[in-house]
């Protein structure tokens, strides 16, 4: 199929098509794109630009792995290796020529000049593609990230897995009654598919853990919480799944706490906008997101969330070079005039338009407006249990968890990725050793070390 | 197997065997054994007092698992997952009524009061088994330990994984050539088992590793040395067998600097007793273990090594209701008259006699001696290639590097770890994977996060 791809890009290929650049030392050479992220967005562009003529790619980003972020919730409570959804950034870019990638820091763009400053030093480009995703919206609050655990990359991810195994752990020496129940309180606030899979997951982890090897500990003592600004939980999902999905996870032991906008949170004590106030020792964020600091350097005025306008092409209307896509790019046309919404396929989908209009950009050809195949919506609860609301149907129970795996499945970067979540979960389905079965170590604060197999 | 024991134990149980004890409350109660330590040898201790009646017991340790650390050396290289090496101490507990598990740091063992001072409060005992194992011997120095990694536990051989590939990072992008050698050294110090392993294993893993994905830089420039106090190489081995080793490890790349005691290493530089220095980022120390801190406060004169003087019952003169097994123990009887050496068959067939002469003493029933079947010394040099010296036979090459592989994987304790490893052994074996393929996650300094799959 590549090499097929490849042949009929070099009959194909014009191979005059380079972008003449005044600064550009070697006008014949290939252009030089960087791509910023290699988060869906920038993965894609880089795996659309292999091998392609005409195209040198850098892929820049600062971790050495690309996420597979929908899975990482598993990660958190112990049910998937951090292994299992991350991929090598080198393993990929060495597979073709025209691919490099540098473990480095963007730190400023300069639009003018062309390049980049970094922690590794300057990077120079013909074409950019700004692809760095999002960071955790705390909404102003200054004590909410140092006091919860959130969900954007691995290291978070074994940080939560450690605090929620050390809370057991503390929960089973501890002799006031008061003190274990907090600490065996887990409150995750937001309610959106990663909060719900998250909570659910909790739910089917810590329960039947605690009745295994925690003989010490009541496992009724146990307290899952999904707290929610609004009223409503999966709040993109039709009505009816909501409802589902709701009872679904209450049935699964999680109380759900609506219209409680979090403002602080503060030794194991959230308060609300109404002055409600809430104990728990675990508080996991994940209530909202913004994008990535690095559009705030761009000298342009930037929209909702922080995130760059963009022309229809994907790219800037002063800059045509650069393009910005996925979680950074502003650009309406969802559902009529709506912001495309911050989810991966919409990067995908951006990042395989943004590479296509490099290569008619490089070969003097009109580039293409986005459109969005907006393929649906799904959320695991749990185990054998998922919401589906896709091409207008509307699936929950085992057959919605059956599509949501294989959906997941199939968008798995590698082959052995997929084979080892595929075993990963098929052993716990058979086995019931969910959870407490893989790991990864963290130095705990005593030095004290807690793993989770 | 384990059904007809409890058989023939409760057949031939002595129910009047309880300990008569002061303090204690129940007297007709079981007999409460703390083992302080999950290594080979408390595992093995609480393994053989499994499901016996009249004993119940409680197992200590820091950390929440049993590091099977021969293996350790492959996690740092990436060649192994942690979790393929490290067992769930509350699993081992769960199956076992008699049988439970605490996480803490033991501080004082106070033993005219039969109890421990720990950090999650005091533990009173009937029997105590102390096999709280090594720390690296550091001979004195105050700059080793800070400007070196080792290889004692999960974490530190994650954080020695992560500075190993965070150097090929920082080389890839060093234009000072100086410099750029500089971060691709890798010194090992002590060439016994640990650190010829290690040596041999980075040679196999990090060439091809650069060769693949690192087009920047050239794997000529990359340095294995392998530093040694004297002069052989595998001291406990044969004479043929330490110069194959070496003449093994020579082929792969790694230099041998022998007769070079390292007296500190500041900056990237060790220097030696006298007074040479060598250059190296990366520096690991594998050269010599003393016995856990746990002994000096005993009140008892310490052995060589801080090792506790034990009777050849393996239970303290003074104190026969405690026993100090493994690596804390000093005992003579070793080819004549040395003392036991730190090696795992010794805590093993250790833990079995404190484990019998525990239940002999509730019987009353007299004591067991120790004596050590010495099963021979094996050690690896890289993938398809070690030396055996067992029996009477010396084995070197693909022969003795299976019958390792075979010992190392009956050892590992259950059948998951065991069916992991195999699989991550012969997908590297067949893909020649070797290395960079498994993960686990740690925060860089500047939060950069390198993770090796």
């Amino acid at each position: 199929m590549l090499k097929f791809e490849n042949l009929l890009q070099k009959a194909t290929h014009n191979l005059t098509g380079n972008i003449t650049d005044k600064d550009d030392e070697a006008k014949t050479g290939p252009a030089r794109v960087v791509v910023v992220g290699a988060g869906f967005g920038g993965l894609n562009v880089v795996k659309k630009l292999a091998g392609k003529e005409g195209v040198e790619v850098e892929l820049l980003d600062r971790n050495n792995y690309h996420g597979f972020w929908p899975l990482l919730y598993q990660v958190a409570t112990g049910a998937l290796l951090p292994g299992s959804i991350a991929y090598s950034l080198r393993e990929i870019a060495s597979h073709h020529k025209n691919l490099s990638f540098r473990m480095t820091e963007v730190q400023q763009v300069d639009l003018d000049q062309k390049k980049l400053a970094t922690d590794t030093g300057e990077i120079g480009y013909d074409y950019l593609v700004l692809a760095a995703g999002s960071a955790n919206n705390y909404f102003g609050s200054e004590s909410i990230p140092h006091n919860s655990y959130s969900l954007k990359d691995v290291d978070e991810a074994l940080d939560l897995r450690e605090s929620i195994l050390s809370s057991l752990e503390r929960a089973s020496v501890e002799t006031d009654p008061e003190q274990r129940r907090f600490l065996l309180t887990f409150a995750v606030v937001g309610a959106g598919p990663t909060g719900v899979e998250l909570a659910g997951m909790l739910a089917e982890v810590l329960v039947p853990l605690v009745r295994k090897e925690y003989p010490n500990l009541d496992a009724a003592e146990l307290r899952l919480v999904l707290v929610e600004a609004h009223t409503n939980l999966l709040e993109s999902f039709p009505k009816g799944l909501q409802k589902v999905a709701g009872k679904h996870l209450e049935k699964k032991g999680v109380e759900i706490l609506q219209n409680s906008p979090v403002t602080a949170v503060e030794n194991g004590t959230l308060t609300f906008k109404d002055g409600r106030t809430f104990r728990a020792n675990t508080v996991i964020w994940a209530a909202g997101v913004t994008a990535s600091t690095l559009g705030q350097g761009l000298g342009i005025k930037l929209a909702h969330s922080d995130r760059v306008p963009v022309e229809p092409t994907l790219n800037l209307k002063e800059h045509p070079e650069v393009f910005v896509i996925g979680d950074m790019a502003y650009l309406e046309g969802y559902k009529g005039q709506e912001a495309y919404p911050m989810v991966a396929p919409v990067a995908i989908q951006q990042a395989r338009v943004a590479a296509a209009n490099i290569l008619a950009s490089i070969r003097e050809q009109p580039l293409n407006k986005f459109h969005y195949f907006d393929k649906g919506n799904m959320a695991t609860i749990g185990r054998k249990d998922a919401v589906v609301d896709a091409f207008g149907i509307q699936l929950h129970g085992q057959l919605a968890w059956l599509t949501w795996l294989l959906v997941h499945l199939y968008f798995l970067v590698g082959f052995r990725t997929r084979v080892l979540v595929f075993l990963s979960w098929a052993y716990n389905y058979f086995t019931y050793n969910l959870g407490a079965r893989f790991l990864g170590g963290k130095r705990h604060q005593d030095r004290k070390e807690i793993i989770t197999f």
